[in-house]
């Protein structure tokens, strides 16, 4: 990682976190617990990697940045939103989290429940009540792009296509389908929302971006994998290991840790091929991708 | 209930089911559990009463009835997903909801949990897809409308001021302000949404619809709450009498069965009262109002 990326970086996460503190309600609003629990989770937490990516993909077409900001916060909820209900104890049943208590373990089921239930009404109220794009018709695209991702056909049906898999064998193609829609597809939506911000892309270009998108999000999870079976748990911020524990198919029970890193490796080429047509604008998008695959938490 | 009304809320009841049985992702779609979950929970059930509103306000101002029909899903699918969340063990833990087995009890409770989160984003990603209203700008309004309804700040938050009281004794304004938020807003956004597909009304139109749609969605829960306490559980098609058995504060325990009745026909004098400078093109909205006060399940 170069250090002009480290503070990009740096900055867009403080950006982040400087806007979240403004639009999540305040603590003291009725009902003062939920919104108390809500923002325990979001706040002060996670490399904020979609966002990240969505500020980069940004730069592609000079994306006003408080756009993005919105923009990138609205995908941040939907995936924090995720991380609370997975931690229940009727999905992952975990205690730790962004080296945290997990939300039902500081609040109590039931709020945790209302907590995640409330973040994604947040994310889309966010889409919905700023100007992001330069029309209308184009904000609408991006609110359903994100309510696709997040659905049953994106991010909540790959958590339950991961459901299905616990104690199974899948095979290769099984566990990338269940990656393509778990993680990414909101890492999808990050990308492209971010796009949508700035001035229009032609189809080949958005055609492109989609499919390096695709690359990383896979990519993520890949390393996701890996860290999980080979970090410590101090060093994660989450409990480790408990792929293995659960018996769940990972990219390194199905292939080994070393050719999981190959193959991570491997989704770095492509993406870094699918920005080609991009030439310089695409810079920061290399960056994140490097940042994606060689991160050791 | 005049003939005339009962042949145009059946005509829309079947309107709403067969839309949802084109909407809802098929039950062959992976992950096709989830999606059957999903059509278990929403279709062929409840009266439908946020539907009706808001074909009845689409009727002020000639509203397209395809647009009303996606607008009105939308609304509904927010409602069945809370009403799933609400009855998780965590939660109310309820077994039976609209004559059949609750969603966690068919499914288990993380199909549930997932079912509900996919409604949620299956809503505002239908807002976000078909035209709706004569403007791409008043359609992101109606987007911004329904979050904020469902949201900390409008149903959810509404939950968690309910959890909260559990086993308290509430003041009537507590009482008021945890059902405007848990009922009354999804029952604004009906009201408001149905509305917005139609012809632009002005601001003082606007106004008198949200004080009508108020006074309606406290009136439905004071009806409710006397249906609870009153009749059995075979003709509400959900557990009687689970508001005394949890020890909740309601109308009937707060102002005693009769007078609880006489302040729902005070609110129907209201909510007519407010549709007033509509006159004749009101007439569904009052027919709508008389069924919600005067339903017996």
């Amino acid at each position: 990682m170069t250090a002009d990326f480290q503070d990009w970086a740096r900055s867009h996460q403080v950006r982040i976190e400087n806007s979240l503190q403004t639009l999540l309600p305040a603590a003291d609003v009725a009902p003062e617990r939920l919104h108390e629990a809500m923002r325990y989770t979001v706040l002060g937490g996670g490399k904020r990697v979609r966002p990240l990516l969505a500020f980069a993909a940004g730069e592609l077409n000079k994306a006003n940045e408080e756009r993005v900001t919105i923009a990138a916060i609205a995908v941040e909820l939907i995936h924090v939103y995720s991380l609370v209900h997975d931690d229940l104890p009727c999905m992952d049943d975990d205690v730790l989290r962004r080296g945290k208590p997990t939300c039902h373990i500081e609040y109590g089921e039931a709020i945790a429940l209302l907590t995640g239930d409330s973040l994604q009404s947040l994310a889309f109220q966010l889409l919905a009540e700023y100007s992001l794009a330069d029309t209308p018709k184009m904000q609408l695209e991006m609110i359903r792009r994100l309510a696709q991702a997040a659905g049953s056909r994106g991010m909540a049906g790959g958590q339950a296509v991961d459901l299905a898999s616990v104690g199974r064998t899948l095979s290769l193609p099984e566990l990338e389908f269940m990656h393509i829609h778990k993680t990414g597809a909101l890492i999808r939506a990050a990308v492209m929302l971010g796009a949508y911000c700035g001035s229009r892309l032609d189809e080949a270009q958005l055609a492109a971006l989609d499919h390096f998108a695709k690359c990383i999000g896979l990519a993520f999870q890949v390393v996701d994998d890996v860290l999980d079976a080979e970090a410590t748990t101090a060093a994660l911020g989450k409990t480790a290991g408990k792929d293995a524990e659960n018996n769940k198919p990972t990219y390194v029970s199905i292939l080994g840790s070393k050719r999981a890193r190959e193959l991570a490796e491997e989704l770095r080429r492509e993406a870094y091929a699918s920005l080609e047509m991009f030439e310089a604008a695409a810079g920061r998008l290399r960056q994140v991708t490097d940042f994606i695959i060689h991160r050791e938490f």
